[in-house]
């Protein structure tokens, strides 16, 4: 039984469980010369897709009604006519939310479970470890001495982002939704200083305070009133990395915030949308940086896995809830 | 009798004629060894001018309340101890809102009254020539086939990027608000169309209609809602040269308008906020252009001009009314 689970309706606000319809068939799956055959092992659910599953004009196309939606997959070869991949073997590729697929093996990435779990292939040394490497860096241009804030700091990126930048010699300031979230970003990444969002009286003060020289780099994964409280301590020639902006993805309304003009005139300020995928001639770059530093144990991930093809919807909705700590992903 | 305007009132809100304080003396001036004794010609006044007026933190310092506030000045040199000036000279450089002043020399320009009127030299030849050059080319990076849209189109520095972005082979919209400068950014400055946003009833449906291959540069003078509507209107890798935010200078609360995060990560665009002097290591080359196209007549320019010493504050106090078509100078 292949079980698929397919866009029913194009989510207006938050997603809800019934913008989401399981599907289930018994026919077989059959390859050709060339393809493979699939099994689902673990998948990624992202806020970006968001953005996918509504019809607005955007980088990428919007998600198709009643067609499967597709992410980050990490899957098992279970059968295979290509010969680049056997029977056994892990690749990681944008794939359907369905237990098992056919392939033809194009924009699939071999994985090897013995240099990392299966499961980072996802994150820290997936497209989220890339999107916080390359985002600070390409963006970002950091350079030792300097302060670094992150948004959305105890999530999938920003905790790769905020570890990076103290590798990197920066001083590091994490903004995060709970204390147990600000506790983790001081304890077991590194950070200079956490912020709890919900709880602080006056957002830019305290991150005047946490920051008394300024802030040169924001790295922005929330948009909304956190970033606007940033525009009050930024630095001349600040850069504020724009990687994401989940407080507003499931706003009905374009949302209204502070007039960011004034700040980045007066402080010949850059501010720039970051997406990965224009920058994947730089990926076996940061790969390799990855990959080092995890292995040299400078670079440590948080992980909430979910169990069970069917929790896929629900651990997307989650996201926008702020129920992960780090990267989020149902294990199959 | 010499002549000053002090800044006497930090302004609230738009500048008032009581914000200011005339004074004379008939004290002689007196020059020392080095020094020059200058008559003033002409004075530029700019929207920027309000920023320093505040006493928020900024790029350049406020001015101090009770003294004269500084400026773009033509002036001429009437009397010299100094072998690099002679009298008769006419000269540039950021002097005060007083009839007559002594100089060191120091960061003045002698200008040449044989190659431009005088007053060109705080315009087209002037920070105006160069911020419009240096901001379109070192932020806007254009390329030929480009589209451009620029708001406060019929301004000084809005003016000037359109004609250039035509030289450059862009396609040009400007932003105004009134129709007969909207006229003359077509008649005059050559811009292939205009909106007025007095009268649109959908600025964005408006760009959306002279820009169909969407908006690749936006030159930004206004910030506000005709800014918030270009960004509806923005294409993939878009820049957007923030040099100025007239419509909220004088704003008494920190102005709300479209959160843009969303917009910028959408389309990998960018936004930085522009000083002309960041970039001063690029004036000589931005000034050989600019005088070459005003020589072959590739360039023109408006001014409105105001006569008298004693009408500098009503000048400055009108650049917030879009009194000026052009640059707006103070003749003496």
């Amino acid at each position: 039984m292949i079980q698929t689970i397919l866009l029913k309706n194009r989510p207006i606000g938050t997603p809800k469980l019934s913008d989401f319809e399981f599907k289930e068939t018994d026919k077989d799956l059959t390859i050709q010369d060339g393809e493979l055959l699939l099994e689902t092992a673990y998948v990624s659910v992202d806020p970006y897709l968001r953005g996918r599953m509504s019809d607005a004009k955007s980088y990428i196309p919007s998600f198709e009604l009643n067609k499967p939606i597709q992410c980050g997959i990490v899957a098992k070869v279970i059968a295979s006519k290509n010969k680049n991949f056997s029977s056994g073997d892990f690749v990681t590729g944008m794939l359907l939310w369905q237990t098992k697929q056919v392939s033809t093996g194009e924009g699939l990435l071999k994985v090897d479970d013995s240099k990392a779990p299966l499961s980072a292939y996802l994150g820290v040394l997936g497209m989220t470890g890339l999107t916080a490497y390359l985002g600070l860096n390409e963006i970002g241009k950091p350079k030792a001495g300097e302060t670094l804030v992150v948004s959305g700091a105890a999530g999938a990126v920003g905790s790769v982002v905020g570890q990076i930048g103290k590798i990197l010699g920066l001083t590091v300031i994490g903004i995060a939704g709970t204390d147990e979230k600000v506790n983790l970003l001081k304890t077991k990444f590194g950070f200079d200083a956490g912020i709890n969002y919900n709880t602080s009286k006056d957002i830019s003060e305290d991150i005047a305070k946490a920051a008394p020289n300024g802030v040169d780099i924001y790295f922005d994964n929330v948009g909304g009133p956190i970033s606007d409280a940033i525009l009050f301590n930024i630095n001349r020639f600040a850069r504020l990395v724009i990687c994401g902006a989940i407080s507003v993805y499931n706003a009905t309304e374009t949302p209204k915030s502070l007039c960011v003009q004034p700040f980045l005139v007066k402080n010949s300020a850059l501010m720039q949308g970051f997406i990965v995928s224009n920058y994947s001639e730089k990926f076996p770059e940061a790969m390799s940086h990855l990959s080092q530093w995890l292995a040299q144990e400078k670079l440590t991930y948080s992980e909430t896995v979910v169990h069970g093809f069917e929790k896929i919807p629900e651990a997307f909705i989650a996201l926008f809830e702020g129920k992960n700590k780090g990267k989020m992903i149902v294990k199959l």
